[in-house]
């Protein structure tokens, strides 16, 4: 049993940024291994944006790993301040949700994420189902419990008040809702990123306010890093792989990162046991497995994962047959490129071509291809997307065409 | 009609210590004698203490002030935020009452009030009735309308911040409460004491932030001065005239002021109109009325107001008939001195006799007098009350007892 409590709490704390009460996490494996008792984790999704890419998945990996330790994760919505909004009119960020979009969010949502969580270990709950019922003396009360320098003390609202950037009272109201969350729910440990960590140690702050028999322990995840392998994963950086990418992209996205990154990603996303991990990363090592096969085991299991058993061998075989031979170096060098830019132009920042004329003469030839394909329009535009550009057959660049943000 | 909305705006304008946006008022006036619009003025009562003195009908007789001139009162008992009271449990102040205590306590008001203002021009609320109803949500969206660097510019707030003095969250909710009550309301007037500024002001920002089509006036009173003419009229001071006095008492208390504090009660508490007051004090300066009429007219006055048409009269025949030709000065000097004193010892302090074995030996002769009445007990000790200490016929001293705090 010790043996598989300290198993369990390595694949839990695996790739986390920082644990609040690890005492307390031992705790709850040693009921579970010894009783059998569940417990619960939560972890709070926005409920405007159930687009997601693997970046958001980080948390969700998590979820999934208390799943197997006798976590019940508590899948929250956070519907109630949608149904609010930014009152102040000035946040993109926070728009005003319909019930109706809600559902239909949380919907998208359940089909993307149960893909990764066990459905059967996993309570999806709305939390204006208890917010609404708080009344405006319940959130009197609430914010009774936290002092306004206690709240400036949260690092981006120490921040702005010393920036004299405005901070709207109802913007205190929030961290007080998260934790009043976990008051309700009676959560064990929450799960969250780095950067939300006052808002996490809200609900053990509240939880002791509201004489809960318990604290949740905290565990924080880092932020992924996006393709490039610096920035953090986004969409507006394009670096990202989406959830819903098609099988090809995605498989063919995974490879085009580094070999560091890759083993961040195993880290993070992986399913892989940390023993079979370590076992890969000393194959490397000694040189009885090639990395490149690493990588296709990684980009194949997320592939799977996301279109089903089998699904990322096929865009492994159809990646091969694209690219085998065809002696595209595997590490090309990537740039980013405006949404609509002039092909000829793109060849000359990428040293591909010297001159714009250059270019278009090289083109009229049929001596450039994009993605393996002849072009012979020396006026088009790239458009968003990734593209590898070829000169002949030893020049080769990657370029990642942004979209209009 | 202009002289009529000049008499008007002086009577309001009367005693007042700051006006916001007195154009408003006088626009109101205008829309009153024109065309006969009523217009609507706040003020919000504390449904905790009902037990009034004459600090509080202050406010009062400015409200029934502004009904002799059009308005209709707005009389706000803040039940909304006693029936969540003080939810840091750090305040005495702020009970949690139950609806039925609140109603009590609202019909106590009425018994009180309405010897002042004209029932038909009142209307009782209670904010409960819609802030019950904002909820947690329409209390985030009135949070917006402000920002916490705002708040913190609030007097009170601004100190302790600065003194690291605990400022809970929840206490920025009160003003916007007390502001939104005015939106509530479509009040076009809110009148409160000099420390209200920020609250008051506070229902202005709220009806424009929700697209009112006005925003109040303000009009704030000044803190009236208890009976000795300094400290502001308190129980706990115990230099406070109580609403419910009996007739002697009231009557008594008003004569044993100072000159300077007679006309500075005429001024904030009796209905003569500014010429009448003005016409005493001519009176008075050229020596055709007495000042001890003048203050006997003004506890008549009051009397009369919470004891029934007469009361006063007969209080002063009463008084007249035990404290006149006695010799008493009209002018005595007032000591304060702690509960329980020693008679002898406040003989000396009060510097009627120059040693307690002087004074023992002076009571044991029957020449000390305390209320006129002989007294024979040298060990007596004074408990709280007033008294006028007396030593043959020429000493004399007044002496305030205070309670125990």
């Amino acid at each position: 049993m010790e043996k598989q409590i300290n198993t369990a709490l390595a694949e839990i704390k695996r790739g986390s940024f920082e644990i609040i009460d690890e005492e307390a996490i031992i705790k709850l494996l040693k009921d579970f291994y010894e009783h059998g008792t569940h417990y619960y984790i939560k972890a709070g999704f926005d409920p405007t944006a159930p687009d997601l890419h693997l970046g958001h998945t980080v948390l969700l990996q998590k979820l999934a790993t208390f799943q197997k330790f006798g976590g019940i994760v508590q899948f929250l919505i956070g519907d109630f301040t949608a149904s609010i909004g930014d009152p102040t009119g000035k946040s993109e960020t926070r728009k005003i949700l319909t019930k109706k979009q809600v559902l239909q969010n949380a919907q998208s949502y359940k089909e993307q994420v149960f893909k990764i969580l066990d459905e059967n270990k996993t309570e999806v709950v709305f939390n204006s189902q208890w917010l609404n019922e708080l009344g405006a003396g319940g959130l009197i009360a609430l914010a009774s419990n936290l002092t306004v320098a206690r709240m400036l003390e949260r690092d981006d609202f120490a921040k702005r008040y010393a920036a004299n950037t405005p901070i709207a009272v109802s913007e205190f109201t929030y961290p007080l809702l998260q934790g009043y969350d976990s008051v309700h729910l009676k959560s064990d440990i929450e799960i969250g990123g780095t950067d939300q960590k006052f808002n996490l140690l809200m609900g053990r702050t509240l939880q002791k306010a509201y004489n809960c028999n318990k604290q949740q322990a905290v565990l924080m995840m880092p932020i992924l890093e996006g393709l490039d392998g610096v920035q953090k994963m986004s969409k507006s950086l394009g670096n990202y792989i989406g959830v819903t990418d098609n099988a090809n992209d995605m498989f063919g996205k995974v490879l085009s990162i580094s070999d560091d990154l890759m083993w961040r990603y195993y880290e993070l996303l992986s399913t892989r046991t940390l023993q079979e991990i370590e076992n890969l990363k000393q194959g490397v090592q000694n040189g009885t497995i090639h990395p490149k096969h690493v990588k296709d085991d990684l980009a194949i299991e997320l592939v799977d994962r996301y279109h089903g058993k089998g699904a990322g061998q096929t865009a492994c075989e159809e990646f091969k047959k694209i690219f085998a031979h065809k002696e595209i170096p595997s590490n090309i060098e990537a740039y980013e490129v405006e949404n609509n830019s002039w092909i000829c132009q793109v060849l000359v920042d990428t040293g591909i071509e010297s001159s714009t004329s250059q270019a278009r003469r090289d083109i009229l030839a049929g001596a450039v291809k994009i993605n393996q394909e002849k072009i012979t329009d020396e006026k088009m535009n790239l458009t968003q997307g990734e593209y590898i550009l070829q000169k002949g057959k030893k020049s080769f660049a990657k370029v990642i065409v942004k979209g209009n943000n």
